[in-house]
């Protein structure tokens, strides 16, 4: 089944994004310019991400003297997807922006992601330093800063890891210093010295644009010279690799920021992961040594800053692990259409006189397509659905703008956290249907399966995710989040209830959101977060399953209405009906395993001493 | 932990592998001579095969000319393991043996596995294929070509796979023609000339040996020149890469098989994989085309005397699997004790001026250590138990080897695919544990990941594994193989119902094992293999949860009864107890949502329509 004819299914179909074209931000906009930005993206994609996916991860980005260097077809592929305009996709008319809706934009990238993960990540990350710049910088900072990188101009990068913080973000110890007595009067904004190094900075140098802008967090210490412990200290600069003019042209200096080193990968290979060194001297900027950084908005609220669009970040990565996956199963299900080997075992046993059969007719390929179908297409919905809940938080009615952000509270951990987990394991189903095949880097997969493994790890761990949902999200507002997520579930097994054919998922997903609310409730039942979260891996597993069986049963709901009514492609809506039964058989049961865990409060693991080990 | 002590407490302290010094064959052994060799093991493991295991990933082989090449290094580690009589080490003394215990002789590869599973494949082959030699060749083709693998002057390969036939064996297509009119006169034994294309041949081709045995599976044509269709027109022959006289020196020749080419890996790099050519005439042996080669043993029973090894054979993949989960394991450890970052969460918070603490104090990472503790100590106890009942097989009384061999019907498909699926997995959690640290080359974990992922694939993958599981060992002899595990795990529940602190465990496995032997039954219920084989992969899960529970409560009561009579260290008894309930907690029950499938005989996949994917 072609991607784009279940991307158009899921955007008009399930998710009806048209409705958003009576929204006065999306006005000039018709499923026609909707399409459009569709069809550019998928060609765009095909013709210039795709051919570079492979000789990136073969010919890694190395480090000419000062600068990363990169095989051929970057610049060009990279040129075209500025040229389409999406850096700007969905941002303001002024800013250089095409007003599309949030959920188009998504939908728009995941076929660069599918095409080649590593490249994506460059306008992933320019974009969203330009958003974070467009809402918390002067107007100048926007102009100067920001236009750029949503044109191409400039590349952009988010600098907050060091090598003795990573999850713990707290812990970062960059030190920014007041540049000069007239620190204040720069019209580029407070002007500081920063040091420091941080790490895994993605696209931190690269030849790609003609200057690369750092979103840096550092913190300003006191006049005693010690530095706030804590997120309070931190503070948010930007420091471009290149000083500018006021006017926004280059000055021709260099800033004082020197790649130290880029870190080698399992996958993500051709995206260049560095090193960053910020005021050591090795350039001193205007005769000094110290990274010149402009603050953004006040000091001390910078994490708070970075992580104004935490959410899209979470979601971009979700997706981009879902397309990963989806270019997994693709590529096996071509394969075992093609692939002759063995025959089917009849009543008498094998006849080995017959010609062999496609392995696809073997009832465990099926199972690892459908299961690589479920996860896939489930992950999409998802994160569509979380992207058209963005939409509505920012031009819906009061009402339903902070219903919708209060809903993504819940579902952004998942969205982020279950695509890098379970289009993971598609990839490893993928390799396993291609056998000795897949093994090999003649074939995509093993690559897909490389390039995945980062997404448990970056933009916060699954184990942070699976603490951020069971120790914030479920309990703030005194559970709101999961009441309201409890509620939308409920309407579509209500819906579902009408329709016959799905009373096993109805009995299901029911009891799945009973089990769901009485593991949280149970979980924290003695208020100790110990006792609670020494398990909220477990419980993310647990209340993804249930999220995507909710999504896998209102998905099909409407594969069911298409069929019926006739109006769609019989074998497009057959496809996503046995995927949705598949998920029912074969996946939702395992939550019982990880709620019986979250619900007792085992204890087991946060009692094992490490001298046991 | 140390590994040697745990695998110390498995060899004596669980199995007694002492005991078997009173058969007459181990007569000569002590338990000094079963620890030194395991001294010599580790040793040469740490000194030799460890220190090019990276390198040998990162220089892979390379074809120069018609000579597979590999990194310096290589050759000497063999030749430290050939000294040391590894090659030989249960062999018969008058092969040049040291006829040690199965048992002994798998825990001693361990190390190398451990230290380097792409070298260690080179023994491992070389002993395959002089065992197949032995068992099934002349007393002149054990001396021509056995006897010099035992030494290490020469290496084997196991020639069965062909580009049209990986699993399906029986649809290799290599002919086997009578070699001039005297071919069955030749004392090393009837004389063919095979030409066809070989695939996926482990160490085809390098010069760690002076010459190279093949072991090739091949078809003679009938007299009309057709192929006996199906296993049973195979037969086996030994080929030579440098053509031997019969006093076993070379000739000065090389024989007609040439090296089509390097299969370029996700893992296990430093392993040559090839395609190898027989008989097209690059190299024409006495002065024709063709590839000399000598029948072994009866035409047309050429697969049953490869797979004559075949238990030793899966079980080896199955412990290497383990040990490349061991190293994992013992890596994130060490980085997990010493990698400082987060704080814990106290009922007011993070305190976040107080240090960073060691990240195993997190009770996620110690779930992560926790759950790679049960998944590897578990399947190398499974592994070392089948390992015992192959000497069991060859040494014990009539009934205790029939007996014994009767079980390892059932167990080995478990012992190969559960390792190669859950220790996959421990790698993964490793990964995970160093967070963006994992992902580079820096650290082994990665390459321990990618090396592991061939498991699943190669010696019958894990769908084969699941198929010869469900579709004949549980059903043969009217499932006499499956009634015997089912007294066997019955033993050790009553003898852990006598341990009162077990009776979690006893009831857990006693619930399980009876819940097997139930979706055993109803997956046959219709008697058509269709129904009962459409889900055999998930079978083949819920079986090996359900062995390795038996294994880890088995275990359990040992390090039990080494901690009450205070005879052995008290943490690492402890440890083994954590991970023993560990795995009643958090593992068994995923066997649920497995069986429920297979009980019900859930046709969603096998009636799946490709069309619909």
């Amino acid at each position: 089944m072609d991607y784009r004819k279940t991307l158009d299914f899921l955007l008009h179909d399930w998710l009806d994004v048209g409705s958003l074209q009576s929204r006065s931000r999306f006005a000039d906009h018709t499923r026609e310019t909707f399409s459009a930005v569709l069809d550019t993206c998928e060609k765009i994609a095909r013709d210039k991400f795709a051919p570079c996916n492979r000789l990136m991860d073969e010919q890694e980005p190395w480090l000419d003297g000062v600068t990363v260097r990169q095989p051929e077809g970057c610049a060009e592929a990279f040129e075209a997807y500025a040229h389409s305009g999406m850096l700007a996709a969905s941002d303001d008319y002024e800013v250089g922006g095409m007003q599309l809706p949030c959920t188009v934009e998504i939908a728009a990238n995941s076929f660069f992601s599918r095409a080649n993960v590593s490249l994506s990540s460059v306008p992933m990350l320019t974009s969203g330093n330009a958003r974070v710049l467009v809402a918390h910088g002067t107007p100048l900072q926007q102009q100067v800063f920001a236009i750029p990188q949503f044109s191409g101009k400039f590349g952009g990068t988010m600098c907050l890891s060091e090598p003795q913080a990573g999850s713990s973000l707290s812990d970062i110890a960059t030190r920014a210093t007041p540049d000069g007595t007239d620190y204040e009067h720069d019209p580029l904004g407070p002007r500081y010295r920063l040091r420091g190094n941080k790490m895994w900075i993605s696209n931190g140098d690269h030849e790609l644009t003609e200057n690369i802008v750092h979103l840096v967090l550092a913190k300003i210490p006191s006049p005693d010279g010690k530095l706030i412990s804590g997120p309070k200290g931190i503070s948010l600069f930007v420091v471009p690799k290149k000083l500018v003019h006021a006017n926004g042209e280059l000055t021709g200096e260099r800033n004082d920021v020197v790649v130290a080193g880029l870190n080698h990968k399992l996958g993500y290979r051709g995206a260049p992961n560095t090193l960053l060194n910020f005021g050591e001297g090795a350039f001193p900027a205007r005769g000094e040594s110290g990274a010149i950084g402009y603050l953004v908005g006040n000091p001390h609220e910078g994490l708070r800053y970075m992580f104004h669009l935490m959410n899209e970040a979470r979601l971009a990565v979700g997706v981009s692990s879902t397309m990963l996956g989806y270019a997994g199963f693709e590529s096996s299900l071509e394969y075992a259409k093609g692939r002759l080997q063995g025959r089917p075992v009849g009543p008498g046993g094998k006849d080995c006189s017959k010609p062999q059969v496609p392995i696809i007719q073997h009832a465990d390929i099926k199972r690892m397509l459908l299961a690589q179908k479920s996860y896939c297409e489930g992950a999409l919905a998802l994160g569509l659905y979380c992207a058209k809940l963005i939409d509505e938080q920012r031009t819906g009615t009061p009402e339903a703008s902070s219903e919708a952000a209060l809903l993504l509270e819940v579902l952004i951990p998942v969205a982020k956290a279950w695509p890098s987990e379970w289009c993971l394991e598609a990839n490893n189903l993928a390799i396993q249907i291609l056998g000795g095949y897949g093994y090999t880097r003649d074939f995509p997969v093993e690559q897909l399966w490389r390039d995945n493994r980062l997404n448990m790890i970056h933009e916060g761990t699954h184990g942070i995710q699976g603490l951020d949902l069971l120790g914030r999200k479920v309990v703030m507002q005194q559970g709101a989040g999961l009441a309201l997520l409890t509620r939308k579930i409920q309407e579509t097994i209500d819906r579902a209830k009408r329709a016959e054919k799905f009373a096993v998922e109805v009995g299901a997903l029911s009891n799945a959101l009973e089990r769901l609310n009485f593991a949280t409730r149970n979980a924290w039942a003695t208020g100790s977060p110990d006792d609670a979260l020494a398990n909220a891996t477990l419980y993310l597993q647990a209340f993804g399953h249930v999220v995507l069986a909710w999504t896998w049963l209102d998905v099909g709901l409407c594969a069911c209405f298409q069929l019926d009514t006739g109006r769609m492609e019989q074998d497009l809506c057959k496809g996503k009906l046995a995927a949705l039964e598949y998920f029912y058989r074969y996946e939702l049961p395992k939550i019982e395993a990880w709620l019986c865990v979250v619900e007792t409060r085992a204890a087991t693991c946060r009692l094992t001493e490490a001298e046991w080990l």
